[in-house]
């Protein structure tokens, strides 16, 4: 259970180390400001998570191999190859860039969740579900707010309720089946629900607003 | 007074929650997005004083009571009569919004700073001034720095003087009069010098700088 | 030592005010937007520190003679002679910020590693360079981010290499010879190498990228 936890929170850190990067790809940054750009937004979620669970300091400052495995993944994405690959169509990098975050969100989201559980006294899960949502999009707001887009979090694929929905997920599987089911399947949730969303083009209507 | 200071810090969530359902309106945001920042601008300023003053986690985590209240306040500005109501004249909408901000930055200021005399050893009254006005300010910069708005701080109407002359009367009525006093007074100054100086369009004059 | 120690941090503290001062003169900020961006500045990235570090509250919280020394750098910024010495050329103001920031930075990284090192276990190297690094920094990236700039750190001058060579020198003079040589040869290490990027205009090549 333990090393499905680790091995998780490796396979999410690698995920968002990939949105970060692709993110300062399009914003043409340089091969540092890309390994800056990855590595921060693989490690974020997780040293907000530490913080708000009062564990410093977080412990990726302690784990040389998330770390390199982070610098590892943004330094590959801007190799000329991968990059020209990566780049060939603006729509397939929108998908690629989509299908990391979404990967990135679904396992934050449930480490983040079996965390708070493990940190928090038993019973307190509104604390666990809100706990686990925000560790899970930290990291990618992070990201965006530093290069100046907009968060996914306000405008994509109801971003935050599929992080909530994968907490929620992972609550019901530890409580009715077993915690391995809870993380296998509360990172599927939050990955189907935003594949799905991006697919069938769901979306909420914003408001109407008069001209400004 | 403890009940005083509980149903200040609600009325503050609820104030701030408004002004980022507003600002997450006038940005044309999906429902989601309304709510999302409605709720990250209610409790950024908590968040940020509970884990400044060590208080992990932060006590909103496990308060759906006030979660409950921002998410709400948040629905409801998108509702189309209310958010047609809000939006029927712009300069209505800067004036509600500013009220909105006003209040919560108020109610913040007075709470942080009397939770960080409750956190702090006696006689600190340089960081307890200082911790409420930081802890007053979160969650308007939060807010103003995820939708990209140059931060109310750097721009509005004496707002970092405002913050730090409640926390200052607080003080001086915590120490002369009594602690619901201080509250009292210390949020409503707030309130009065920022309705002031938006009213008498008090401003300091920018430096002058050559064009770039 | 730790005089020493307290000493350079309070440096630091007044280079990254004057880089934060100088920042909002460029935005044509008032003038407390002028001390709150220099405020923010010089105590964002001990803030971050001391948080990352379990340190609560922040220890700049209790210490008035810093954030006096920030307040003090900022309001002389804006007075308008300096102001207009300051201004007189966008080359020389670039200059001038460029050196502000770069001592700020170096200071507050060999500062940070050194904080690192006393509040960690023996051995733990990787840590204590990371955190030295990240908490070094922080200020500049608080800084950029709320006034909408692109962070120094994704753009300019191999800023995250400049720092984390400071954290390694640091630790290579603290191993081999002592804290005092560390202090200063970490610190000088960082300003060197960013004053050589910027004389030489060293960068790397961003990742090309088609149109969007």
């Amino acid at each position: 259970m333990e090393e499905l936890l680790v091995f998780l929170e490796l396979l999410g850190t690698a995920a968002f180390a990939v949105s970060g990067a692709m993110t300062a790809l399009r914003r043409s940054l340089d091969p540092l400001g890309v390994v800056v750009l990855g590595l921060i937004t693989a490690v974020g979620g997780g040293v907000l998570r530490d913080l708000l669970l009062g564990i410093t300091p977080p412990k990726i400052f302690d784990d040389p191999l998330s770390v390199s495995i982070a610098v590892a993944v943004s330094v590959a994405a801007y190799l000329p190859p991968v990059c020209r690959w990566l780049m060939r169509s603006t729509i397939l990098f929108e998908k690629l860039l989509l299908a990391a975050d979404s990967v990135g969100l679904g396992l934050f989201v449930v480490v983040g969740t079996q965390l708070a559980f493990q940190n928090l006294p038993e019973g307190k899960w509104f604390a666990v579900a809100f706990l686990g949502t925000v560790t899970g999009v930290g990291g990618s707001i992070l990201r965006d707010v530093l290069v100046r887009d907009v968060p996914y979090i306000f405008r994509k694929h109801i971003y935050a309720l599929a992080a909530l929905a994968g907490a929620v997920v992972w609550i019901l599987c530890h409580l009715y089946l077993n915690d391995t089911a809870a993380l296998l399947l509360g990172s599927t949730v939050v990955m189907v629900i935003r594949f799905l969303a991006a697919h069938f083009r769901w979306s909420l209507p914003p408001a109407k607003v008069p001209e400004e």
